[in-house]
């Protein structure tokens, strides 16, 4: 019996501050510098108010703001008192506490971790990307020459670390939208570079129109249609909650909702419609939620009056899900487990989050056990793995013989734990 | 046996334009007027595009902006082409096509509208008021000294439609909340003018801290536990979706999601902590999200992290919810009936939307039979008035006198339909 073949639909990675001037032209050098020392100190500022004054490890993966590393209490008042000299060293100290892991930017070192977790293969988001690009694209306003040289450099650093090990890290580009001609050339570039992840779309459109707008969007669809890039999103932005106790936990429950807004935007505007082979993936926002938004628009939609609204689309919302999404579903919790004949088996693609802490690494096998096992192997090996090859395009023998060398067997994941929660 | 009392949870009044100065300082005229004209000109301008050259009756009702009333394409046309004096007896006039309903602003007409569909007594929400407040309120930027008018002007003038028909409607103040103080206070004054029915919370802060920030609102939810004034949410508010084709589709698609956001903000900020005997009713706004948004927050509050950031509150978000909250259900679909127990029975308070086209009236008998055929009886008195009565603060007794004079038998809503729809 051959072994289950695990590829992460969601996983991050994200460089050394300086590394990414590698991939970025001088002229940004000293902007991007400043740039992570306000960013970094902000950030440790907010953090000193959230923690109040206790030791509580890494907040950053949980809350969105990866790109910042882990943070601890102590490492971060020694980073508030330290000079923009001493916090720059800091920040590019592989071994600081709030440097990125080395995971995260060593080819090396990240194969070794995925494979030591079962994974063969992964789909890979951003951490924060120099001058705020990335998940929080558009949280705070940002030069727009600024933004797209972080873009640009950022994608440039990805392909490259993706190149080490190939066809093992699907990149997902990352791109703007202030300029569509912009967006779509970004687009060819990353497909040309071999970033087969496909494209992340930023979750909030800034001070331009939303996605709904589909004369302005229409060249971006046509290129990820024209290419087989999928389009995600995935949780991350938020508007800025401000330096207040509960900012965190509005982060947290509301960080979702705001990566759904394209699907909706998506499917009323025809994008869809215009471009039926086009893939819209929506990563680690959840599961179920898709079932109570297609039943309101469904029920929406019932109203006669909508019709007027929505002339020129064949499909409903749930048939354009249907055809055209996935959910990039991360670890999924049970009750999502349950809902997964009413979402469709296909549609759901797992992932181990890593290097996130609220992920499964470095303890996938226990934790798939403790979501799957009782599910019937042909799902799981869909939902772990199979689906995401062929959403992606992974070379499915390739992955299938890497799979057959350090992949778990289908009872390491279907053994049932010693207590074993309800779906 | 007794009639079933009626008290509709949801309903709509508002003046014709010129009623309001009565209600407002004469610096304010002026600016009104222009302020009104400008208004209908976009509105007929969109509903132009929205339309696209097609009648199709009130439209705007359905899309939120319903203080415009009712427009028809031909009407539109008109009133397009107008001069400023002819629009502004256009929208003056009570037999025009864009004026609001006859019983929007008289009280005999309302409360024989009302009576004749069965119904007791009514919450009563804003249409669209002098500069832009009310459900749409911060939707447009606007002068912060005219748009206090504007709130002023229409809780004043409510007040004096509502003391016409003493006890029949529970009238719900607007405000904004530019200035906590000056909010507090509208808020006084509304409850010595009698509105009992509470205060519309705006869905957006505009440029303001949203109600996360406990340090800003915890004026607002002090007076109104002190008051006994249950505060709502009602859909209405939506960003600028543009004029697009598909602009109209997004927002009758979003338009609930806005208007859910107060919930999650008020539970984990601690209103509802510090002030227990504060009510939020969420009107019009759907009801079974919140069975979803409840296991959202829940298994994001599952992280053992999640506890550092809601240090402080004594219950869980679904406690909250069962002992501060109540949902103005307005027409309930079948799969929202359903969900009663799941939800809490004495949770639910029905609503007619009157005079909405998409609400029940004038045909809220065959609605209601449709609805809650095979609803055990005291469920449907529960949600139909009685815990309406109590959590406004009806005087039941009187009530009851009116429901045995106009309400229907308990027969006329248990019959079943001739295609009784599952739940």
């Amino acid at each position: 019996m051959s072994k289950v073949l695990l590829i992460s639909s969601d996983c991050h990675a994200g460089a050394l501050p300086d590394a990414y001037k590698a991939f970025m032209p001088a002229q940004f050098h000293q902007a991007a510098d400043e740039w992570w020392l306000r960013y970094a100190r902000e950030m440790m500022q907010r953090l000193g108010t959230f923690f109040d004054q206790e030791a509580v490890g890494d907040f950053t993966s949980q809350a969105g703001d990866a790109g910042a590393g882990k943070f601890q209490q102590d490492a971060t008042s020694r980073a508030l008192e330290a000079t923009d000299e001493e916090l720059w060293a800091f920040l590019n100290d592989p071994d600081s506490t709030i440097a990125p892991r080395r995971g995260e930017w060593d080819p090396a070192v990240r194969l070794q971790e995925l494979e030591d977790d079962g994974i063969a293969g992964e789909v890979v988001f951003p951490q924060m990307a120099p001058f705020g690009a990335g998940l929080m694209q558009y949280r705070h306003p940002i030069d727009p020459a600024h933004n797209l040289a972080g873009n640009q450099a950022y994608n440039r650093w990805l392909a490259d670390l993706c190149a080490r090990n190939p066809g093992r890290h699907a990149g997902v580009a990352i791109v703007n939208v202030d300029d569509i001609g912009a967006t779509v050339q970004e687009i060819r570039d990353a497909h040309a570079m071999g970033l087969f992840g496909g494209v992340l779309l930023p979750s909030s459109t800034g001070g331009h129109p939303f996605y709904h707008h589909i004369e302005r969007y229409a060249p971006v669809w046509a290129v990820c249609e024209e290419l087989n890039m999928p389009i995600h999103t995935h949780s991350g932005w938020s508007p800025d909650y401000g330096d207040v106790p509960s900012a965190a936990a509005m982060f947290i429950s509301e960080v979702d909702m705001w990566a759904h807004r394209p699907f909706t935007a998506m499917v009323w505007s025809g994008a869809f419609e215009r471009y039926p082979g086009l893939k819209l993936v929506l990563t680690e926002t959840g599961c179920s939620w898709i079932l109570e938004l297609l039943r309101t628009l469904r029920f929406k939609a019932d109203n006669p009056l909508f019709a007027h609204f929505t002339k020129g689309l064949s499909l409903t919302p749930e048939q354009y899900f249907q055809r055209n999404c996935y959910i990039g579903a991360s670890f999924l919790p049970r009750h999502e487990v349950g809902d997964r004949y009413r979402i469709g088996v296909d549609k759901l693609m797992w992932g181990s989050d890593y290097p996130h802490m609220e992920g499964t690494w470095p303890n996938t096998m226990p934790r798939l056990q403790e979501t799957f096992h009782d599910v019937p192997e042909s799902e799981i090996r869909s939902m772990l793995g199979l689906q995401a090859a062929e959403v992606f395009g992974f070379d499915l023998s390739g992955m299938e013989r890497i799979a057959d060398r350090i992949g778990p067997d289908i009872a390491e994941i279907t053994t049932p734990p010693l207590h074993a929660e309800a779906i």
